[in-house]
């Protein structure tokens, strides 16, 4: 029992990496990974590799087709429950049946309940599965799924870089690169997420182009969409801020109070909302397909979104501002342990150790 | 070779352990173990252990005499080079020649020029000496005293408590209590140090006791002294504090501006000295034995003394307070990696992963 529950996590720990593979392509959809094993090998292997793609089970399928494997008497496995509808493409769960797999070895349920009830299917058709294997995992890969299917709205990553002393800018309003070490995370971060959301005066202050980098990389990265929450509109008098730049191919919502809006500004990938207060924010957002907001400041809108969020990923330099802007200044009360309950999960120091990285994860109260 | 320094490492690492014992209890002198080792195992063990005691070279001589063994052609491990005059006791350096050992692995070198030289004493006397075995960890166990000898000045340590926005007190000045899992570290700290300073506020608004607690401990710890930086000397017109209580065996050091010295206060363990400038403060201190300060705050008395600071221990709690005192709110101005380089050394995530500590080393210049 031992050896096949090992056996049992060692495939999905590979489904798990091949999902991540989708990660930030395929959103609002989860990311999933799908790996068919026959005889102790591997036959087959799959991804959900972007919107309204071929999910995870048919491209392993598929895989194990294209090499002349038998699917016959095989196990899948696969990090979320395979859907029983009609979506874009026709359900996993006939193809799994067809295919003569007899065991599927699932990661978590989807709680999605237009996905249908694929755990049901399978078992009527004599298939054995088996639930929650690696799920702790799995729903960390899954999480912005798992939040947005069941709320309607977007997970929430707070992001901020701050001295020792809390400080996210100095006097004079610098913000620029307090942390440098560790900004592949924050690419890697930006990558993952469906939309960055910044306050109209980052956008003035430091121009941010919000687009994802990374110095190895050498093909254009997707690029998520930016939300600028910009109360008086003063962005959208100024077309030439580097957000509003097309050749990022993305959408720029500017929520906003003004009435006057797109009036001086006319791009078409640029779409201006009438609210601007947080939760009503986020549930457009949600409205609109936004299944993740990476929150990037400043203070304010730190201050704002602390209690909406779902996990803040909060860099560290070593050194000391003493006076300046505070990350969470405009916060109008205490935040204590029992308001927002946040865990530490992990933590990375930079390689010259200046810098750290602390990720803490709101524990919903289980 | 290779088998020889794995021997040595091991050996000297028993001896850096044996020193730590000696943690607290020896200042200003250092922490020293020592090992001796004959045919492979090992006959002698020991460890300074409290100021003016005997030293562990003579510790670890006895002990082998007790045992019964005879010193002739060992080799003795220690973890600072062996002392060569006169002074609250006799020279190592003859107890080792005497005892017929013929070799000598040292951790670092004793830069105290009162040492005398005990490596060419030994070397002279026909003794192998091998130098620098995991000298950077005999460097941190001696750190104390190894700035103390050669600037005269106490090693000083920053420790403070602070939510992520770096906020040491709320808006209405309520400090006590930000981090509550790790204070276990915090009674370490107090305990290696020989002197605590806070300034007058903390000391009105906290009350503190600042002595050693450990849960698990019976018996009464050492307190290490208590400075007090108080300008106006507010602190002197109360006696009742419970930093003045006798029962914790310290002295209480008040630096203070004021002229009417001594004239509310007259207790015995009680010493008023009048200044209070960072740099001069540390500077009596160094001249009155105290080679180590743990700076325990407030905000004020932290950004006066950043600069000076060689170690700082940051406590951080996973909450906000977004309005409040910030831990250096009262630096005059921005300090940079180029300023102070700080390195962070090691971070600890407390049990519940609410509490994180960062532990961050000024590098000295090389």
């Amino acid at each position: 029992m031992r050896a096949k529950k090992l056996q049992d996590e060692y495939f999905m720990k590979l489904a798990i990496n091949l999902a991540k593979k989708g990660l930030g392509c395929v959103n609002p959809n989860p990311p999933v990974g799908a790996v068919i094993v026959k005889d102790g090998e591997i036959i087959g292997k799959g991804y959900h590799k972007r919107y309204g793609g071929r999910h995870a089970e048919r491209e392993a399928l598929l895989d194990a087709k294209r090499k002349g494997h038998s699917t016959l008497g095989a196990t899948l496995y696969v990090t979320l429950e395979p859907c029983d509808h009609y979506g874009k493409t026709p359900p996993c769960t006939d193809a799994i049946i067809e295919s003569g797999i007899k065991r599927v070895v699932i990661g978590t349920l989807d709680p999605n309940p237009v996905s249908g009830n694929g755990l049901e299917k399978l078992k009527k058709n004599g298939i054995d599965v088996e639930i929650g294997i690696l799920e702790k995992d799995v729903k960390e890969l899954t999480k912005f799924f798992l939040k947005y299917i069941t709320t309607g709205l977007p997970y929430v990553t707070l992001k901020y870089a701050a001295t020792l002393d809390g400080m996210i800018a100095d006097e004079d309003g610098n913000s620029k690169w307090i942390t440098t070490e560790l900004r592949k995370e924050v690419h890697r971060l930006r990558k993952t997420h469906s939309a960055i959301l910044v306050g109209a005066n980052t956008v003035i202050k430091d121009d941010p182009l919000l687009n994802v980098r990374f110095e190895s990389s050498k093909t254009q990265l997707k690029n998520p969409k930016v939300v600028v929450l910009d109360k008086e509109g003063v962005t959208l008098n100024n077309p030439s801020f580097n957000i509003f730049r097309p050749e990022f191919s993305r959408e720029v919502f500017v929520f906003t109070n003004t009435a006057k809006t797109n009036s001086t500004l006319a791009l078409d990938h640029v779409r201006i909302l009438n609210e601007t207060e947080p939760t009503k924010v986020l549930q457009i957002l949600g409205k609109m397909g936004v299944d993740s907001v990476l929150v990037e400041g400043g203070a304010s809108i730190f201050s704002q979104f602390l209690q909406f969020s779902d996990e803040i990923y909060a860099f560290y330099a070593t050194k000391t501002f003493g006076v300046g802007k505070s990350v969470f200044q405009n916060l109008s009360r205490k935040i204590e342990h029992s308001d927002i309950n946040f865990s530490i999960t992990s933590v990375k120091v930079s390689k010259s150790k200046r810098e750290l990285m602390v990720v803490m994860k709101r524990c919903s109260p289980e």
